[in-house]
C-alpha cells in the first residue's frame, strides 16, 4: 500500500516530472503547481522515498557507522549520542559490526553497495589504515575515538592519547606512586602504544620510578580481570596501574579485591573513558574522561563537512583529556 | 569513482539491460552472456547498487531497528547480536534511537521514507500498540524483548514475562523468604506489568507472605539505586526483592552496600536478563535468564518470514526463563 509519485501526480492532475521537481531542493516548479503537489501529497500520506531521490540527487543521507567495540559498554554510550546527533542532522546510521570475521574490504564493498553518504569509524581497535580504505574509494569518512595525529590520512575525532599518558603518569608521580604499572589494552591498537607512549615520555628522569608493561587482550572486563589476576599471581605487583580503559580497570579491580587486596589501600588504580559505570557507587573510578558529547558533535560535523566538499583536506579534532577524581588512588601527599 | 552499471555494459560488450539481468534472482540471461558479465564485474570492480535494485524489486534489504533503551547495558549484547545476526541474512540493520523525542508517526514516516523491508522493535519499554503502528502501515514488524502475548496483534519474540514472575515467586519462597518486594521497572512498561502479574499469582495462599510493591522511574543503574535509597530511607526493607531487571538490582546492590547492609545477608536481590555484568565478580547477581542468541535468531527469522509472505499470520516465539545461581540470595534452606 505504498504511495506512489504516480499516485501524487494523478491526484495533483500534473505530470510525474512536476511532482519530482516539487520535492526536488532546487529544481523549478510554479508556486501553483507546488501548491496542489504539496495538498495532493498531504491527502494522500506521500512520504519522497529518499532513496528513489538518491538515485537522481546522488545522496541518500545514510551514514555508515562502523564499529568492533560491542563488548565494551562504553560503546553503547557512543551508538546513543552518535544515532541521537545523526538523526538529529537528518542523516540516518547504518550500522556495521565488525567484531566478527569482517574486513575493511568486505565492510567498504557492503557500504558501497548500500550508497551511504559517508563513513564514521568509531573504534579504538581498528588500525589508522582501515579508515583510508574508505577514503581511498572515494568516501568521506572520519575516525572517531581512534588513534591521534596531527597530519592524518583521514578526518579524525578524539582525544590525544600521548596527552592522556603524560596526564596518567604526572597525576601518578603527584599522589606518591613510583612503582608503576601499565595494564594497557591489546598492545596491536594505536590507542594503547600512544597512551603508552605519553605515559613513558612523562615518567623519564622521575626519581626512583619504574614502569612495568602488560596488556589485557582485548577493550573487555574479562581481559583486564584475566590480566590483573596473572599479574598479581606473579609476585609483587606494581602500586599503582595506569589501565588501557574504563572497563579494564573495572575487571582490574575485580581481580584485586577477588585476591583480598583492597584499592587504593594495596594497589592504586586509574581508568580512562569516564564511561557511566566508573561512576557507580561500588566502582567509584578514579579515570581520566573522554569528552564524549564533543567527540561525537565533532565527527558528525566532519563527516557532513567532507560529504558537501568531497575535496576538503583532512583534519584532525583533538579533546583534552581531564582527571576525574573518585576513589581508586590515593589523594595527593 | 562509482562503477556503473553501463560502464560494466561497455566491457562486456552486452546491453544494460543483459546486466541488470545478470544480477537480477531469477532473471533469464544466456550462459555465455552471463559468463562475459561477471568477468567484466569482477574486472572492473562492479558492485551492483542495491538501493538501485530495490526500485525494481522492491527489496532494500535494509531493516529499521528501533529501540529506547540506550541506557541499559544489556542492550548493547542485544545490538550486538542483531547486527552479526542480519548481516549473516544479508540484511542491514538502521539503527533508530527513540530515546529522545521521536514518536511512533515520526519513527514510521522515517522508515517508510527510507524504505525498509522491515521493522525489529527491540525494548521492554514501547508500548504493545507501537510494532502495531508499524503493521498498521504495511510493513512487516516483529517486537522483541517486550511484551508477551497468547493473540499478539504483531509478531512477538521473548520471554514469558508472566512465567517469569511466577519463577521469582517460587525461587523466594524456596529461600525461606516472606516479606518480599518488587522493586519493578517503570510501572507503563507491560514488560514490569507482566511480570508482577506473575509474582503476585505464585505467591497467592503461601502461608505468612507478603508483598510491597514499587518502581524504579527507568531500566537504568541510577533509578534501580534512587528507589532502593528511597525504600531504606522509609525504614523496614522486604527481606529480598525481586527486580525490574539486571541493571535496576544492580543500582539496588549498589544502594545497599552505601547503606553499610550486606547483600544477602541483609537483603536478597534478584535480576532478570544475565547481562554480562551480573556475572562480573564484585557483582555476582542471581537473576532470571533471557536466552538473548535464541530470541535475537527468532526476531530475525519472524520478520524474514513477513517479508517473503507478507499474509503471514502473527505469531509468538516465547522461551522459558531460567534461574542463574550467583552470590545474591540465600541458599534453598
Amino acid at each position: 500500500m505504498t504511495i506512489t509519485l504516480k499516485d501524487v501526480a494523478e491526484r495533483a492532475g500534473v505530470s510525474r516530472s512536476a511532482v519530482s521537481r516539487t520535492f526536488t531542493k532546487g529544481a523549478s516548479v510554479s508556486a501553483r503547481t507546488r501548491a496542489r503537489v504539496e495538498a495532493a501529497a498531504r491527502e494522500l500520506g506521500y512520504c519522497p522515498n529518499v532513496l528513489a531521490r538518491g538515485l537522481t540527487t546522488g545522496r541518500t543521507r545514510l551514514i555508515g557507522l562502523v564499529s568492533d567495540n560491542f563488548t565494551n559498554p562504553y560503546f553503547l554510550q557512543i551508538f546513543d549520542r552518535f544515532t541521537i546527533g545523526l538523526q538529529e542532522a537528518g542523516l540516518r546510521p547504518l550500522l556495521v559490526n565488525l567484531s566478527g570475521a569482517l574486513d575493511a574490504a568486505a565492510a567498504l564493498r557492503m557500504l558501497r553497495q548500500y550508497s551511504v553518504d559517508g563513513v564514521i569509524v568509531a573504534s579504538s581497535t581498528l588500525p589508522p589504515d582501515f579508515a583510508g580504505a574508505f577514503r581511498g574509494a572515494g568516501l568521506p569518512v572520519i575516525h572517531a575515538f581512534g588513534w591521534s595525529s596531527a597530519t592524518p590520512p583521514t578526518a579524525l575525532a578524539g582525544i590525544d592519547n600521548v596527552a592522556a599518558g603524560r596526564l596518567a603518569a604526572r597525576t601518578l608521580l603527584a599522589r606518591g606512586y613510583r612503582r608503576l604499572g601499565f595494564l594497557g589494552g591489546p598492545p596491536e591498537a594505536q590507542t594503547t602504544r600512544d597512551r603508552l607512549q605519553g605515559l613513558r615520555a612523562d615518567l623519564e628522569g622521575a626519581p626512583g620510578a619504574t614502569l612495568s608493561v602488560s596488556h589485557a587482550r582485548a577493550y573487555s572486563h574479562a581481559a583486564g580481570q584475566a590480566e590483573m589476576a596473572r599479574l598479581l599471581g606473579q609476585g609483587t605487583p606494581a602500586e599503582a596501574y595506569f589501565c588501557g580503559d574504563d572497563v579494564i580497570a573495572i575487571g582490574a579491580l575485580a581481580a584485586v579485591r577477588a585476591a583480598g587486596l583492597s584499592v587504593p589501600g594495596d594497589i592504586g588504580l586509574l581508568g580512562l573513558n569516564d564511561m557511566e559505570m566508573a561512576g557507580w557507587d561500588n566502582i567509584a573510578l578514579t579515570t581520566i574522561r573522554q569528552p564524549l558529547e564533543a567527540i561525537v558533535a565533532a565527527a558528525i560535523d566532519l563527516v557532513r563537512e567532507r560529504i558537501d566538499r568531497p575535496d576538503t583536506g583532512q583534519s584532525t579534532r583533538l579533546f583534552a583529556p581531564e582527571i576525574v577524581e573518585r576513589a581508586t588512588l590515593r589523594r595527593t601527599r
